[in-house]
């Protein structure tokens, strides 16, 4: 699920001074895996476990893309909402590449300055400058009309099967 | 979209001498391309442009397995259907995997023998090895039934962007 917690749909663009920047290894210590809890089950993680996994994906350079937005005039430097592109090699459409957002989060505190927007129109542009041909997601149906306001249209249906 | 030329519903497991195994390079002479214009856009790959896409899938080890189906009793070893398992590693469920079906397509002069169905819970049981928490599908609302035969629910709607 692409996010069930970004941010009310009467969220806008502000003037917030938002920096949103990729990843980082120290933001461990900014809260990301405590704000990734506001969206699925998320114990947290070891300064290790989270190593690993950063390297996992950081390996995958430009393929595996997780944005974060922080303020910078807050006092605490916690970070405020997320979202992930991941990039998938076809071999239709010519060899396409096909870009797959996940894990969109916002704050609980942060939700209405339309973080969550700005991280997923972020990412929509990384996927299109990428060369992908589209950009994909799952979300809850109540979430549609969020992810209008960043070009999504519905498509299909979402599957699962949980282990 | 995960897939929108599998087979009918109708489809059984069946005796066929089938083999399923991972795709392989030469797999570009036994008309993998051609299977996949049955589900998308696809023009030919030469040799060179699908040995460089197979070299970057490959690289992902088993992070990205392609299957595809084969009747090594038939006269020309086409391929007769195929489906694809990425593993996303993710931060949260700490550190959880989850796996991502696509592009599933049976042969038209193929369907009705239960191919798809065999690829598809052949790549569940890879992303349940793998230590995955879930798989999931896009799919049209249609396809509903036949991947309920592979134990999917549908779990939300699918958004895109097309660029």
């Amino acid at each position: 699920m692409a996010s069930t917690s970004p941010e009310p749909a009467a969220a806008g663009e502000t003037n917030d001074p938002i920096h949103i920047r990729r990843l980082e290894l120290s933001d461990h210590e900014r809260g990301f895996v405590a704000l990734l809890s506001q969206l699925s089950a998320c114990p947290d993680l070891t300064a290790s476990e989270f190593a690993t996994r950063f390297a996992e994906v950081a390996a995958q350079g430009d393929d595996h893309v997780i944005l974060v937005a922080e303020d910078p005039s807050a006092s605490d430097l916690r970070i405020l909402a997320t979202g992930c592109l991941f990039v998938e090699r076809k071999f239709l459409r010519g060899g396409g590449k096909v870009g797959h957002v996940e894990d969109v989060v916002v704050d609980a505190a942060a939700r209405g300055r339309g973080l969550g927007l700005r991280v997923v129109r972020r990412l929509v542009e990384i996927a299109r400058d990428a060369g992908c041909y589209k950009v994909i997601l799952d979300c809850t149906p109540e979430l549609r009309a969020y992810y209008a306001r960043c070009g999504f249209v519905e498509k299909g249906v979402q599957m699962a099967v949980y282990f």
